[in-house]
């Protein structure tokens, strides 16, 4: 750890049993951290379950070039509310809440202030990040966490913390594109490029939207979930030229969930007139489009980066309203370096969560 | 020309003078053509101008491997009503008119129904495209012309004929985008990239809806002129690395009319998170975008093909009302094919105009 952090970490008061990396191998094991004390403007939240993202592997093993140990990840939280700051009005001790990929940002710029504080320059991420006190920030993989209360989201009753705590992460990464991109409205056609944790959820948030949903996918062994589970309308194994060809210019948008370099010009033939690519999976290599793709027919290839916290309020909101919540498989704090590897391999349905709560013990 | 093409022609009642390229020398010279007899939905014109679009350069050249000769190109086409069909309500002889890009569509799909006819899968282009009788449409490089009253549009008072003609197309091609993406709205800052024929237009919509207007280019040359004269309030030359740094995140939108390939990324660079790219101008390259690029900001790569007849018609009315009309330079009907020789070298601010009523005799 930098000298700066761990003099700033010197200030913090609690303390909180962890799950921690310590370099590229992404080995997690048991650590003791420091947490701040309750600030005026803060909630602080004992950690009941913690969601796996796929980007927490990428984190850990430093493939991003980023990576400060020891790393504690985790940006898919969900949990109690303990303590709250003298300034706090939205939560009070004993409130169901989740922390996703944000724990700060400036809260005063333009884009702060139109709701977009993922966009705004001076964004804290939940963990791997420096904090205004100068320490790291620490993720969910932990007992407990501090965080502004402009960053904690309320649960609704309904919503679980396990299948809800996904949602923080994968949830508003393809809610917030199709409310901006005007795939929300009953009645269009929407594809889903991909099934696996965020598209499984763009299936049930498309369908709570009355959509027509088809999943386009390299493997037909995904076929009979995907539309007995999830409900999609029609399903395309990709490498299918007739099935491809018999879906041209047939979809309103697409939600393109994929992370593997990937040939996007087949299937913006997929979409109609006016018709949106919406990019929520990071493949490496450029992306190439042949202008007159996007030309004929006024097509759009947008990017989208999860999204602001008024919209994760409305999207846990709206997951609640209509039973949307994430397919998951719920591992003890023992199996996680297990389930990394599972993660790496795709080998779950659709989302890891820790039962913190109940698994993680203070190595203390 | 084709057996069916040359049957249906003998249907045809009217004759006009035109100027026709035989082959893909793109040579222009003068033909006799026929024009089919006013029906009962349709609009008779006599031509007085025609502007001259680089897309008709690629066509007489077959550049773009479809052309059929005999050619008669131009798509941006003024004049006067000379006859009306019984069915047509919207215009009468005298009437000051304008026909751009397409002549007809199926009338019936439902992107008509909503205004594309620019999507429909019927269209007929207003030259080389074979038309509803079979017969292969010619374009405004010519006397007079038959079409569809829902394809004409009417000019308002205010605009004049040779210098609104270049609005049909050139107009309408940034129009409508900026108003489909918002990127007509005051106190905005739009991006105009590359300053020629549809370049110089997109600035004087930009300041008509009170945007505030910076042009990027190659070309330092063009600096005081996009200042002074069209009014655009900042100038960037796109191979200062210190300029384009300056500008990085400061963009809503920027209008790329560049049609020579490109590398887009530093560009894209330019935009505000949520900011959107939208190509007009037609390279043959695939564009290259790292989707990381797209994604952090949220930012949007779109293409836009002209526009429909209501939009067509709404772009023409907010023209007249604000003085947005093409700079051209008016040009007989005997320089056509040294114009072409200048439209190749870009030699023109911004585009020529044929003075078709004044120049352009019979051959007959």
């Amino acid at each position: 750890m930098a000298p700066v952090a761990a003099a700033a970490e010197q200030q913090h008061t609690g303390k909180a049993a962890a799950l921690a990396a310590r370099d590229a191998s992404g080995h997690l094991a048991p650590l003791t951290i420091t947490r701040r004390s309750t600030g005026d403007d803060d909630v602080a939240i004992k950690i009941l379950y913690c969601g796996m993202c796929h980007s927490d592997l990428h984190s850990i093993k430093n493939e991003w070039n980023n990576a400060m140990y020891p790393m504690v990840p985790g940006h898919e939280i969900a949990g109690v509310v303990t303590e709250v700051g003298k300034n706090v009005t939205k939560f009070k001790a004993g409130d169901r809440v989740g922390v996703g990929c944000m724990v700060n940002s400036c809260q005063s710029c333009d884009r702060c202030d139109e709701g977009f504080e993922n966009h705004c320059r001076g964004i804290i991420f939940t963990y791997n990040s420096v904090d205004r006190d100068g320490t790291v920030t620490y993720g969910g993989y932990s007992s407990n966490v501090v965080v502004h209360e402009r960053f904690v989201v309320r649960f609704p009753d309904a919503m679980p913390l396990d299948q809800g705590a996904p949602l923080l992460c994968a949830g508003i990464t393809v809610y917030s594109p199709m409310k901006y991109h005007g795939l929300n409205v009953p009645g269009k056609h929407v594809g889903v490029l991909g099934l696996g944790g965020l598209g499984h959820v763009a299936v049930k948030f498309a369908k709570a939207f009355g959509m027509k949903v088809t999943v386009i996918s390299t493997s037909p062994a995904k076929k009979q979930e995907a539309l007995e589970r999830l409900g999609a309308d029609a399903f395309i194994v990709s490498k299918s030229a007739d099935e491809m060809k018999a879906a041209v210019a047939t979809m309103d948008g697409i939600i393109n969930t994929v992370s593997a370099n990937m040939s996007i010009a087949p299937y913006m033939g997929l979409l109609k007139p006016n018709g949106k690519m919406i990019m929520v999976g990071l493949p490496v290599k450029p992306l190439e489009i042949p202008p007159f793709d996007l030309i004929m027919g006024n097509k759009t290839l947008a990017g989208s980066c999860i999204g602001g916290m008024r919209d994760t309020q409305e999207m846990i909101d709206v997951a609640a309203k209509h039973g949307v919540t994430a397919d998951i498989e719920v591992v003890g704090a023992d199996y996680v370096n297990t389930a990394m590897e599972r993660l790496a391999k795709a080998d779950v349905r659709y989302r890891f969560v820790i039962d913190i709560g109940n698994t993680l013990k203070s190595s203390e």
